[in-house]
């Protein structure tokens, strides 16, 4: 019996740990070959699949594996046909799997690719197919449904919060007035975002203000509250989500002029909002401001990981090798914590359709009454997953990587 | 004797290993207090300093200083009055000077820094003054004159390209035409922004294209290359220096909308080369892009620094003490480089003019005949540079900074 795995969505820094995960995992099961479908899905339908067991052929190589940050094998963003609609794709994915003697299925994904766990198991299903589907959850958003966190996160969160500090440090030097506006990715859920608020400690003052996504932003509220923060402080540091919304639900970076692109998902490519932000205060508050991004850095900085959210993201590897061991099949891995003091936590599994294309979001009981800080609860909850580091190997200078050679 | 330190201009991930070197070595010359100024000399000018002595009396606040970015004393961007025009200012300074028994001076900055050391040794001989004026170079820019190479780059160089292998990682995984433009510090020179060649390596492909600002730039020629590039390459990764000029003169950023700041030595503020480039890209290309600003992160990313630059760093700083004691004034210290491989390099001290208000290019030779790529001479001379790490303290998941209490 052979098994496929594939990245979907987003990469992280840490997917390839979950990659790593499976891969040995499934060869200790007795799985013969490892079949990794490039670009997700969507290569798998072209029918593009590769035998890991030559490429992944030493201890080296595997810790490479998870020290090399963004998806290994390829990622996608494709979303399968409604099965009422169009049956020509399934037929063709489950023929592939046939002919490859395929028992197992593990997909490493966000919301979107529970999805297409949830669509295939259920169509597995429809025809009696005994392949087994798991969801291997991965994003750095934060936002998967039912588990605690989802690995990535961690990773993510840890990088911010460094690069805020960093950015405090950075923007106080002149001791002049300015006011840098810090985005973060989220489009929906400002865990991420409300991740810089870790930044703030005996060593560092923290940032001024978080704009996130649960909360309703006003241009004119925020231009308000940056002029109340300069009357005590010279340089305002402040952590917008990509995603704040105006009340009547638009993102605030529609209001400025950025080209809007959709992705095949229907999301809105978002971008600009600390710009636009920076533009607003410049002009309503004659103030000097920075604008900075911290784009894909943040799902990609392999040379700055939490060494707890490695472990993690490579444990949910192996616990969906386990459950689809099991007979398990149309569910998700999910990490359950037992404890926030000292760290603990277990792996647990829940059915695909409880966390397929649902957003999990901050509670707004996380959130201090005048929207702008985050309280005790969401350090409790967020500071063990940013614990310890895994360093890069450096060669000559520079993190090395393992890749895919074309 | 006392002596003071002051730093000015944009700070580095590694200015502060050269105000350790300096305490350090002042102290141990026989300096009774090592004054900081506040705000470099713009502070001196209102009384702003601080004894350092109370502050710095571990070895681990030290060790904590060298691995805390930015400018501990803070920083400013003051030029002083030409001597001939208005001796006002000089006389508060010398007075200050006398007033805190101050033998010694040192500035640790860039060339503009190196020209309020110029100024005022300049004015000290003018009145017979025996206090001594050294220079201690840093800048991200690598633009200084004479010195091999100037502390801050080789960490900033290192920044550039371990994210540069990482975006090259991120932008590859869909497997669809992608444009990526990475924006990087650089106003006249291009060092910051060549050391992006240094990604390329057995195990990553390297970046596409390097815009460097000693190349005069045009937006057509850019887009014809870039489409060039795509015949072959899905993913196309591009470095571009926020610098770049058109052949009047203009910087490629002033064709955006793009607020323009200047600051007070007359250099404009740039930004948005990237997001413009990008711009066009997709019009004329029809392809999808992305623009990502490296911003401050380049100067500041205290977590990712190369050993070596924070060692010489510190040595510069020990260098600048001897060259005062030995009676030295009107120097900057240099690094003499002795040979590549292996990596050797001794101080040295130049008078300031030949330092001061200058700026080193990169040698056209070393560019490649298209303008897109970095040849053996570079890398050469920068792979040294970035050599091994200097990992921060973490302390609860983050790096642990050394900071003033106000």
């Amino acid at each position: 019996m052979n098994v496929i795995v594939g990245q979907s969505g987003g990469p992280t820094s840490v997917i390839n740990a979950s990659l790593a995960g499976v891969y040995q995992a499934a060869l200790k099961a007795g799985a013969k070959i490892v079949y990794g479908m490039k670009n997700g899905i969507k290569g798998l339908l072209e029918g593009r699949l590769i035998s890991l067991n030559g490429i992944l052929d030493s201890d080296l190589k595997i810790e490479l594996l998870k020290r090399t940050p963004s998806s290994f094998l390829g990622s996608c963003r494709y979303k399968l046909k409604e099965i009422e609609n169009d049956t020509e794709e399934y037929e063709k994915i489950f023929t592939l799997l046939k002919q490859y003697d395929i028992g197992c299925f593990f997909y490493i994904g966000g919301n979107d690719s529970m999805d297409t766990i949830g669509k295939l198991s259920a169509y597995g299903k429809k025809i009696g197919s005994s392949v087994r589907f798991v969801g291997v959850p991965k994003t750095i958003d934060n936002d998967l449904m039912v588990t605690d966190h989802t690995p990535g996160y961690g990773s993510a969160a840890k990088f911010v919060a460094t690069v805020m500090k960093e950015i405090i440090c950075d923007a106080t030097v002149y001791g002049t007035n300015y006011v840098t506006i810090v985005e973060v990715m989220g489009r929906n859920a400002g865990w991420l975002t409300a991740a810089s608020a870790l930044a703030k400690g005996e060593d560092c003052v923290g940032v001024d203000m978080i704009c996130l996504p649960e909360i309703p932003f006003t241009v004119e509220g925020f231009i308000e509250k940056v002029a109340n923060i300069q009357k005590r402080k010279k340089s305002v540091v402040i952590a917008v989500s990509e995603g704040v919304k105006l009340p009547d639900g638009r993102y605030v970076c529609e209001l400025s002029d950025t080209v809007q692109d959709v992705d095949s998902f229907g999301h809105k490519k978002l971008t600009g909002t600390a710009q636009f932000l920076a533009n607003e205060c410049a002009k309503k508050l004659k103030t000097k401001t920075r604008a900075i991004e911290l784009s894909t850095l943040q799902r990609c900085c392999g040379h700055l990981t939490s060494r707890t959210d490695i472990t993690e993201a490579y444990q949910v590897g192996g616990a969906a090798v386990l459950a689809a061991m099991e007979g398990k099949s149309g569910v998700a891995i999910t990490l359950v914590r037992i404890s926030d003091k000292p760290y603990q936590y277990t792996t647990g599994t829940v059915e695909i359709e409880k966390i397929a294309n649902l957003e999990k979001k901050i509670p707004v009981a996380w959130i201090n009454d005048t929207h702008t800080d985050m309280l005790a609860p969401f350090f409790d909850y967020a500071r063990p997953l940013i614990q310890a580091e895994l360093t890069p190997f450096y060669v000559d200078g520079l993190p090395y990587h393992i890749s895919l050679k074309e």
